[in-house]
């Protein structure tokens, strides 16, 4: 029985105090709730009106079963136009390997600000077999529903992990010799003309001030996408989900 | 003098139906203000507070300078925290010279409906110096808010035609026997294999259900970005956006 509590509780969710308080967060929409399950990923609860309900008889199977009305969805959900299913997920924080993590090509992100930005990332890495994210503590929370949402339920299969990005870069390099960080600059290397190793971390930094100079004595190579070459006014940059993406694509083509 | 009627008037460049009407849209923000003006184009009215008019003296001598409270520009605004300064810029659409597409590589969209992708597409094109993006008629327009704000001053310099994608190949077909339209799909040869040109169309499609079946006959080849090879569950795709950014970093590395 959805009680107005329940909507209370659930609705609070959007708020990172509370989704840190209960360790759960939501998703919202038939796909994503879909990925969850597809990916062995149990919702404490799923909140759906009758008939997604009637389409998804399988869901029956879970605990935590709520028949809502879309007045009642819309009070929980985060979206101007409220999806028919909302799940509500435990939030578990990842383990972190530093002997895994050494072995492979990682994300790192010093403060990106923008959840759809950190969501679009989350599901390149996804895209291109990165397992693990390390966001510095500052970053966006991944379970902000704008970044659930753009990551399209990639985050149900790539770890993200908040550490202190010098601290834990410091303890995979006392373990080996053989880890580079890339750090991406406006300023950096053409990474067209770069050997890119398939072992270390691709540090990218936030959307405004990029990689932050506590940070820079850790970047063995700097590195970035050259615009193209012309005469006249050029643009400043590049969205920083969108060379993320590039980069990516150097490193695994 | 920023009579009711004119905020009115502004205001109503929210919607497609006003702008084609006005042959005018509107920019918020003072970066991208400075990016217009600098690009050489012209606005019919800068409204700005006036501490930023005082910080901006050459915009006096621009006519049409309107100075307004922050709640007139609230009510001209489209976003939630509005900018100090709003510019209305005429319209004009772009000349289509099938001589000069004919020898550059150019990007193709049929029918883009969110405008984050396409702000963001523009972007890209300027960064990769693109200079000609074509767009089917039912793509967003690129005049909307949205699409403004995602191409970060972009859209002054790049050219962005909406066309009849099929009709315009046929016609720079027919001048030239050496262009090609590289159609990019989901199960399309990998980018990474493939000897691209750099004189053609990168043609690109609907965020849910990709080129319409009208357009591919058109295509010479078809392309995709391979995703990393897995066990298990794998992502659907790549934001739209994200696969423009690695296509155009292919063509032009």
């Amino acid at each position: 029985m959805l009680t107005h509590a329940k909507i209370k509780q659930f609705r609070s969710l959007q708020q990172k105090k509370f989704r840190l308080l209960h360790k759960q967060y939501f998703i919202q929409g038939e796909k994503i709730v879909h990925e969850a399950l597809k990916t062995g990923n149990q919702p404490d609860y799923i909140i759906a009106n009758e008939q997604l309900l009637k389409k998804h008889p399988e869901w029956e199977t879970y605990k935590g079963i709520e028949i809502a009305s879309e007045k009642q969805l819309a009070k929980i959900s985060s979206q101007k136009n409220p999806a028919d299913v909302i799940a509500v997920m435990p939030y578990y924080e990842p383990e972190l390997n530093v002997d895994w993590l050494k072995t492979i090509l990682s994300i790192g992100l010093d403060c990106i600000q923008d959840p759809g930005n950190l969501g679009t990332i989350i599901r390149i890495a996804d895209w291109f077999g990165i397992s693990d994210v390390l966001c510095s503590v500052d970053t966006v929370d991944v379970t902000n529903p704008k970044v659930v949402q753009a990551s399209m339920g990639s985050l149900f299969r790539v770890r993200v992990h908040y550490v202190d990005l010098a601290l834990q870069v410091q303890k995979i390099r006392a373990s080996t010799d053989n880890y580079t960080v890339y750090g991406t600059y406006m300023d950096g290397d053409s990474i067209y003309d770069k050997k890119l190793k398939n072992k270390g971390l691709l540090l990218m930094g936030n959307e405004g001030r990029g990689i932050s100079q506590a940070l820079e004595p850790l970047c063995d190579e700097k590195i970035s996408v050259p615009g193209y070459p012309r005469e006249g006014t050029a643009p400043d940059s590049l969205n920083i989900s969108v060379s993320a993406g590039i980069f990516c694509s150097e490193f695994r083509r």
